[in-house]
């Protein structure tokens, strides 16, 4: 019973007989017991790690038979909703924060290495190659922002020919893959140079919701939480020897930092996108109306064995 | 990592550093404030839970990036093979014991009350309704079983009126409602009369496989397990002022019933079902060829507000 004295159910537990909560013990047991089996022991360590992990939630909020089925239809909703284009169970993952806590666990401290962050579901192979100082937005609408920097390694040496994927929503907060079009746009893969240094014309991050017309979306409204995610431009960075990094880097001064829906922010990736007045001379000469903005953005790559 | 010395996984997790677990821990709590102001008390409770067994689950095991994927994978897949027909989430609670915990969770023994067991995808809404001492077999084709008993309360009074849903799988393992037909068959309803007692004819109960051509069944085989039942008949009883009792009742002697796939067996439900020779006289005179059987199965009602 729940009630507003006892908001985690915590006296409902304790009153659990003697003889239910062995009957509840024995059953964890047979489940696990069932596992015992598995040929492969990491298998079997996760199945059992899975059933203990499972039971003890089911036990510690006296899971009803209404909200069991609820549970079941949930995920049939997702199922449902799930296509090529759309990964619901990833966006369950990204709002419950499992998909940052793996990357968490995937990519722990080193050095300064620059850290992780959630890779989302719109990241797309074969995105065009651009040239250092070359423009990835294609037909993008957003204000153009250039991004510099440079990469290197933990002992500081810079890292030439690293593969640099980059990819963004435009400013309708819109990905080019959630259009019915075939456009490319938003995304672009680079190299860095010789000084292991990139540049790069993209455009100025802003907020979007992530697909919030689901059952995830659903939970987020029922919870009382926004889908929105604070302004963000992914990059994957690769190079031989080298740990790959999945991350964003964040806007400075966006008011969700402190409330992305999936939980991707971490203090060392927010950065300055200085605004610039309209007429202010480009990095690379290029003429641009109005407003633009300009990020510095380097780079630290663990070990690959780190 | 794993080696054969450490099944669990312990060593690697003592590995972790302080600051590596502050972050962990500290990811924990930003996704359980994110569900802070949830105006359901219940879903904020529910909800909090879900997120620490989660982020506890994939913290023991350190689970990859790739073990992830294949996590969302096997979800998605679990949600395409889902239809009116085929719940595969019903068969993934079930074989990880979700199912039968839940059951166990709401159903407190209560004196000599009847145990629960699980309920399975198989019920119907609407089974033809049979006389006392009626067919519920149709064309299911299967040995004769009579079946009889008494409903009782937990005082020892008799329920006259009980409606008691009755299910079962034939002989080749098959539900009615697994045919692509339209057929009824191996289901009915009847009353228990004015002493609350009951009797039918059913099949004799044979073991089957749960369907195993989804991802909970390629689950099953890459971990040793069988995807068979053991022998059961499904009763779901019902009558005024008493709680709903959803159970089965099982067959002594059943080489499953350690090993039952969805862990619905419980020792006071394994029945003794005593095998008739050819030409032995039925209980209503009925004209048998051949063996049947015959089992007593008395049933007792917790109270409604147990």
């Amino acid at each position: 019973m729940i009630t507003s004295d006892d908001p985690a159910g915590q006296a409902g537990d304790s009153e659990i007989s003697v003889e239910q909560r062995a009957r509840e013990d024995e059953l964890v047991e047979r489940v696990v017991a069932s596992f015992a089996n598995a040929p492969d022991p990491r298998l079997r360590q996760i199945t059992t790690a899975l059933t203990r992990h499972l039971h003890a939630f089911l036990r510690e909020v006296r899971l009803t038979g209404a909200e069991w089925e609820s549970g079941i239809e949930f995920l049939a909703a997702a199922g449902h909703i799930t296509d090529a284009r759309r990964q619901e169970f990833v966006l369950l993952s990204d709002v419950l924060g499992a998909s940052m806590q793996t990357i968490a666990i995937n990519n722990v401290a080193v050095g300064d290495a620059t850290e992780a962050t959630v890779f989302g579901p719109f990241f797309v192979e074969g995105a065009p190659l651009i040239e250092n100082g070359g423009d990835l937005a294609g037909d993008a609408p957003g204000e153009p922002c250039w991004v510099e920097g440079v990469v290197r390694d933990v002992v500081g040496n810079p890292v030439p020919g690293a593969r640099i994927e980059v990819w963004e929503a435009d400013e309708d907060g819109f990905y080019d893959v959630q259009y019915e079009d075939t456009r490319t746009a938003g995304r672009a893969h680079l190299f860095s140079d010789a000084q292991g240094e990139f540049r790069f014309w993209a455009i100025t991050p802003t907020p979007y919701p992530i697909p919030a017309d689901g059952p995830v979306g659903a939970m987020l409204a029922a919870t009382g939480r926004s889908p929105l995610r604070a302004s963000h431009l992914h990059f994957m960075v690769t190079a031989t020897g080298l740990r790959t990094l999945v991350t964003h880097i964040f806007v400075r001064g966006d008011e969700l930092l402190d409330r992305d829906s999936v939980f991707g922010v971490k203090e060392s990736l927010v950065k300055d996108f200085r605004g610039q007045e309209p007429g202010t001379p480009t990095p690379d000469g290029r003429a641009v109306d109005g407003t633009w903005s300009r990020v510095r953005f380097d780079i630290v790559l663990a070990p690959a064995d780190a």
